[in-house]
């Protein structure tokens, strides 16, 4: 066998055991608050067939779906007339019955809708997996990544908003994070002022030109919303709402005068009204004043969701959104099972990772770790190293025996390139005695212990 | 949109919450026990490049990789000729330049060449990854489905080799099997057989028929190796060999006889005189009446393995091994790394769950579920309700409150369903007298509670 130069495959990544320590901090964050949440766990395939997956993310999302070649003649079922002039997007069909998954929430409403006679409903879940988009790698953005999404389908009460929320505000704390801000806007107010400027029909329109208010400003919105179908006289009233300001209180009183005439806007505004109640109750009022925020430029796949829309943003790094998520009422409906409400939302497993990195907040030593390294100055001591070492082991401490008696120089590399915290120096002077010199790798400190203490220190 | 009817691909599976619990309960008990013994865990890509993969499994593996469709135009690079003569096999490398991981060996020997300088030998990893092969899907047998492999490269040292049954007897034990046996061979004892009977180039030969001993006898195990080459006075040398029985003692006495001309014979005597060492000086030399067995039927991948082979089966039920593995002298030369040393196991995770399930070994309940219930009898209490599920999910009790005020029959039922063990029935008559009903779901008890006594009562 020739050898070959290995190379990772673009736009992935290996995790090394620091980063898989780092990795497992996060999930395992979020594993625990949702649970606590009454989320449970599930997960789907890494392929489905590519009859599920086409068709849900758009012409440039069906691009970006990796594509799985069938197995054995798999061109014998194409149609010569395609392969001749080489039609390599129409011949996709017919030599390829597999993909990669591209998110998450297409696979849940296939498995809710396969699983709808054993679920019971509200049916709520979280799901860790890997996804794959054959998205152009940069900085930042794999072929490759985790998603964490947490939804709840066939409950329509507004408390799972709120609850939602409150995870956020929970993971995020937990995990370290000190100034973030969860934006909170509706669907139906969106429908609502599209509705008072006398537009409906341009609601997306309006959407995107509004969310790029950040970046463009009120001068380019408007360039924008003119350019997309708008008269001056409609901007003067959208005026306004772009330019709403203030607490959430006075967001929300300001929209109810604009939206007076419109039953949609003011269902929005009461959904997020009661969002808002169920925050209170829970005793999280005070989230409304610094964390949560109306946002009216907020729209996140618009055609996608019908009640709350969530995104969250961290301040205290240059970042896009960290999560998001929102309600959408037919999440099954392309299975066949019409109707079925969800809410749910999304932590970028990703991103938060390089957030905590580039503020340090990952826990700096960890249970993970070999505890103990035992040095092997000797093959003739193993006699009694290694009962030793199954001693430690049985109290449920790691351990290991450097499994070779060479050079202490090399076994201290070793513990040092392991971090492991601390080393057993056990010669013949130890084994006379049965005191043994464990030494402190951080502080270099060195003290002589019995087998009993030293399994007390260690546990 | 038009309504498709959801369907699974072929050979995959959904997890469903029940299911998830009890893969995690495998997954983490072989955490456990990995990172106590010293191992650390990496994970690798999903897709690796095609050239990593290719070559490395045998033609029939080959066919078993599942390959990723190049993205966009992918025929422009195809030849002419081979598109027209409709030459699949021949067209793969020009539209396919990904494929998914076949194993996690390959991966995890490109892992170590890729990153040799940040790696301090010896390398101890664990991985838990799922895996992909284009397999007929049967019984048992899917297209994707998890491995766990262990293992340590950089280290000729036969401790390892003793851990490794350590391992697997500790973890087979902790996840409740009670009658199993690891086997052990060494490629170096079937070397010297081979070597004995005067025909070393037919180790390959002699080892696949005297594998099949189980299942055909010796009468059927002597026609295969007529057929194979060997000759009726080759047949003789063999028959006290493939007969080999008695205590593992007995048996390394017989064949140290039979091997006496055979350095490489001897060696590999040697070498499993030695892991026992290592076990006696454990202090598990009992592991060697009852569980270990030498047995030099065991074959496994022969071309691949160098030194000890492992094998682990169970007895309580009818199924093929749940663990294999053994030590290779080249894991990473395929990738221009020479002479790096490695031994590995493995588990079949699916496999040990159907053992588990079958004998009923998961463990009843679990920590992974909601842990009470809060009926919702009415939207106005929950002024009651919520701060209440606040100060629960506080205490760190995984708790929720329904979401709407349905029928409590709706309600039970959730709760049923869900396995959750408590749920709390709160009226008017509770908030009043802050007394609140907590009803055991498994016993049918009920009993009043305050919240403090409540909270205690859950934790």
């Amino acid at each position: 066998m020739k050898a070959i130069k290995p190379s990772l495959a673009k736009g992935t990544r290996d995790f090394t055991p620091v980063e898989m320590e780092k990795r497992n901090h996060i999930y395992n964050t979020l594993k625990t608050i949702f649970k606590k949440y009454g989320y449970s766990e599930i997960q789907t395939p890494s392929f489905e067939n590519l009859s599920t997956l086409t068709g849900k993310y758009g012409d440039e999302g069906d691009k970006l779906i990796f594509k799985i070649l069938n197995s054995g003649d798999y061109l014998s079922k194409a149609p010569e007339k395609l392969l001749e002039e080489k039609k390599s997007t129409e011949l996709i069909s017919s030599i390829s019955e597999k993909a990669l998954r591209y998110d998450l929430t297409v696979p849940f409403a296939r498995y809710v809708v396969m699983h709808q006679h054993e679920i019971t409903l509200p049916f709520k879940r979280f799901q860790i997996q890997p996804v794959w988009r054959a998205d152009r790698p940069q900085r930042g953005r794999y072929r490759e990544f985790y998603q964490c999404d947490v939804d709840v389908v066939g409950s329509d009460s507004l408390l799972n908003e709120a609850e939602f929320i409150l995870i956020y505000q929970e993971a995020l704390t937990k995990l370290g994070l000190q100034d973030f801000n969860i934006k909170l806007n509706n669907r139906k107010i969106l429908s609502g002022i599209a509705e008072v400027v006398g537009k409906p029909e341009l609601i997306v329109d309006m959407t995107v030109a509004i969310d790029k208010l950040d970046k463009i400003g009120l001068e380019g919105v408007n360039k924008e919303l003119l350019e997309r179908g708008f008269t001056e006289e409609d901007l003067a009233v959208l005026k306004p709402i772009i330019e709403l300001s203030g607490t959430n209180l006075e967001k929300l009183t300001a929209l109810k005068s604009v939206l007076v005439d419109s039953a949609v806007g003011l269902q929005g505004i009461a959904e997020i009204e009661t969002v808002f109640d169920y925050l209170q109750k829970l005793g999280q009022g005070s989230l409304l004043e610094k964390i949560v925020e109306v946002d009216i430029t907020l729209a996140r796949g618009l055609n996608y969701y019908t009640g709350c829309i969530f995104e969250v943003k961290t301040n205290e790094v240059q970042m896009g959104s960290i999560g998001g998520g929102g309600r959408y009422d037919d999440l099954t409906g392309m299975f066949g099972l019409k109707d079925l409400t969800g809410v749910g939302v999304s932590f970028g497993a990703d991103r938060i990772y390089d957030v905590l990195e580039e503020l340090n907040l990952f826990p700096p030593s960890n249970a993970e770790r070999t505890k103990v390294l035992i040095i092997n100055f000797d093959k003739e001591l193993e006699g009694f190293t290694l009962p030793l070492l199954y001693q430690l082991r049985d109290a449920g401490i790691a351990a290991e025996l450097y499994p070779a008696a060479v050079k202490l120089k090399k076994q201290m590399s070793y513990a040092d390139a392991k971090q492991v915290p601390y080393v057993l120096l056990i010669g013949d002077e130890e084994v006379r005695s049965g005191e043994l010199s464990l030494k402190n790798m951080e502080s270099g400190e060195q003290e002589k212990l019995g087998i009993a203490a030293l399994i007390e220190k260690l546990k």
